[in-house]
């Protein structure tokens, strides 16, 4: 975090977009490259992208001939859900109802396409920085006919652990990351310093004698009382995973074993309204920006799924955002990376605590 | 490929890099941020990182309580090797003798930092769009005191597969991937067509009678003689692998079976220099743009591993640029990606075409 960077500085998120651009394809009442024109939508809107990655009778390769070289018939369709008529709003800024609509939506969705589909991938990549390539708020929904590498990934190891230590793996992790800030907070009180102040400081070098030995009586207690949450409410928790590589990457938990999106009861969607809300609120005000970030669902399979036991699966969302020390300065997932071992620049219980420290009122909101 | 792109544009490629800049901590006879003056070197130029991420002496994190929380300790050392004392030159610029010398001086430090780690990671992040902080030619060396996660992986399926099939894996597949290539040459001949002419465009749309006939005949021959040959010579081969995830990802493969860098024979470094020349001078003319990547070496792990039986590895780069349609619009590895499965836009034999054709003259060398 302290070396010089000279490298790539990002354009900071767009602030001047139009409520409703007559040119962009996503806006109500326009024309989509298809032809179709959009209807006068007033709450989310659901279409068939039209330049799918995924096509329902995409032709099968045919068998191969060798272990090296194998490929598989991929089948889907996708879609694009638009979350509110006007395109100079994100969800952190967007009414707890209208939220909750878009969540109703993504339920229904997995329900539907999920009949059929194995599974269904729910997934929203915001600010251009994510490759986002339209601003109005949007998430994208992909259906298909195969396990993606990720979910087959996480149902492998859900179940292994199920099977192990006779516990659903995330749901044993959300209650200990929670009882944990249990202990945090004895901390916070007998210190009574304010840890965000310790940690983004170079704490070493400020200060001296009282405040030193209360910042290195904190730095010893936090290691003992790794504090990751970063919300939580009744039904919900956010904590930087142990395991975040992303710099402010988070997971969204629910505290009750559930399996899908579909199987929230009414009371849980409007906890999750409310916790997205707080969350994206916090992001946004991290650097004062509109926060970019790619996000998405891994809940139990569907399709001939919906017919085994999948009691090891537990709902879940991934938060993976880039930025790193300001709205311009980002984190380069590359060369160690990705020939060797994703490595971090600050430790989630920095991260968590970052974020946690921030006020849960939009910049936006305060300022206008 | 042809969905309209309003998303990020990225900043070319500076082209006015001074060949000494004062300033600049990587060029010959400056100060670096530990004071420290850099000799006048004459050709490569090997330091400490002065912002390591791996430290030999990090604190061992102890024992953990819980399956879900484990840490382990992670020590080594970070070095930044300097290709050339000028900053406005890059490897396919520079001269074959250049070019070996800095072969020789990853050969020797495979040799020398793993005689006692067990792995030892040479990458090169090239371009601010892939996270370089500074545009001297250079790249970075780190050894660890551990086998990160993908040599671990590594490792694991070459060993799985010599065990299964009786055949080094990447020794095998780079012999099928030169063969398949010898008959595509003949699919070539009989056609009389540039098959570059033919993916590029829509085929199916342009032309008609004969050039269309022929058009299908190619594309048909093409589904069984698939072709990802990018350059070769008697010693190496660069192939988009079958498997490619980033659009103009390569493999570099020895096609004799070798383990490390430090076991390559003076023929087999020639070698390497020239195709390396070869491949990054088409990388460069591609967009017409000094091409970003990320590129690194995996050969069989050092340190203890030395004293065991490691013949299942075979030694390889991978390249991962990623540009995709220009030198400004790149591929994002974003939502779909990161949650569900990496997915391409062009496949790896229109990728391989694309640059077999290029000249391989660098395009500077021919304004200039
Ligand atoms: O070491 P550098 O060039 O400062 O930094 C670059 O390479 C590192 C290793 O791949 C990454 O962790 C950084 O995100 C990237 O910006
Ligand atoms: O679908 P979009 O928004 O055009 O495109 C974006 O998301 C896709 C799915 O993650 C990626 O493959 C693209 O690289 C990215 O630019």
């Amino acid at each position: 975090m302290k070396r010089p960077w000279k490298g790539q500085v990002e354009k900071p998120a767009e602030d001047n977009i139009l409520r409703h651009d007559p040119t962009n394809p996503l806006c109500p009442g326009n024309q989509r490259a298809n032809g179709e024109v959009n209807p006068e939508y007033d709450s989310t809107f659901l279409f068939d992208n039209d330049f799918p990655a995924l096509q329902p009778d995409a032709p099968d390769p045919g068998p191969r001939d060798h272990p090296l070289f194998q490929t598989k018939a991929a089948r889907g369709v996708c879609k694009v859900m638009c979350f509110h008529p006007w395109s100079d709003i994100t969800l952190p800024l967007m009414e707890l109802g209208e939220i909750q609509r878009v969540i109703d939506k993504w339920a229904e969705l997995i329900e539907e396409l999920g009949t059929t589909y194995p599974w269904v991938q729910i997934f929203e990549n915001k600010g251009a920085m994510m490759g986002c390539s339209n601003p109005h708020p949007h998430c994208q929904v992909w259906a298909s006919s195969f396990l993606p590498n990720e979910p087959d990934l996480a149902d492998h190891f859900q179940r292994e652990y199920l099977k192990e230590h006779g516990e659903v793996m995330l749901l044993q992790y959300a209650k200990m990351e929670a009882e944990r800030r249990g202990s945090w907070a004895i901390t916070q009180s007998v210190t009574h310093q304010k840890p965000v102040e310790v940690q983004n400081k170079e704490w070493f070098y400020v200060g001296s004698g009282l405040s030193r030995f209360l910042s290195c009586l904190v730095m010893f207690l936090m290691s003992f009382y790794q504090e990751r949450v970063v919300v939580e409410n009744d039904d919900w928790l956010v904590v930087v995973p142990y395991w975040a590589t992303w710099p402010f990457q988070t997971l969204l938990l629910p505290l009750r074993h559930v399996l899908r999106l579909s199987d929230l009861t009414a009371k849980e969607r409007e906890g999750l309204a409310s916790i997205m809300k707080r969350l994206l609120t916090k992001y946004d005000n991290l650097f004062e920006t509109s926060f970019p970030y790619s996000m998405g669902w891994h809940g139990a399979p569907t399709g001939p799924f919906l017919q085994q036991d999948m009691k090891h699966w537990q709902l879940h969302a991934h938060y993976y955002p880039p930025l790193l020390r300001s709205a311009t300065v980002r984190k380069f997932m590359v060369g160690y990376e990705m020939l060797a071992l994703e490595q971090r620049d600050l430790t989630p219980e920095q991260a968590a605590q970052r974020l946690r420290n921030l006020p849960e009122e939009h910049y936006k909101a305060r300022t206008n």
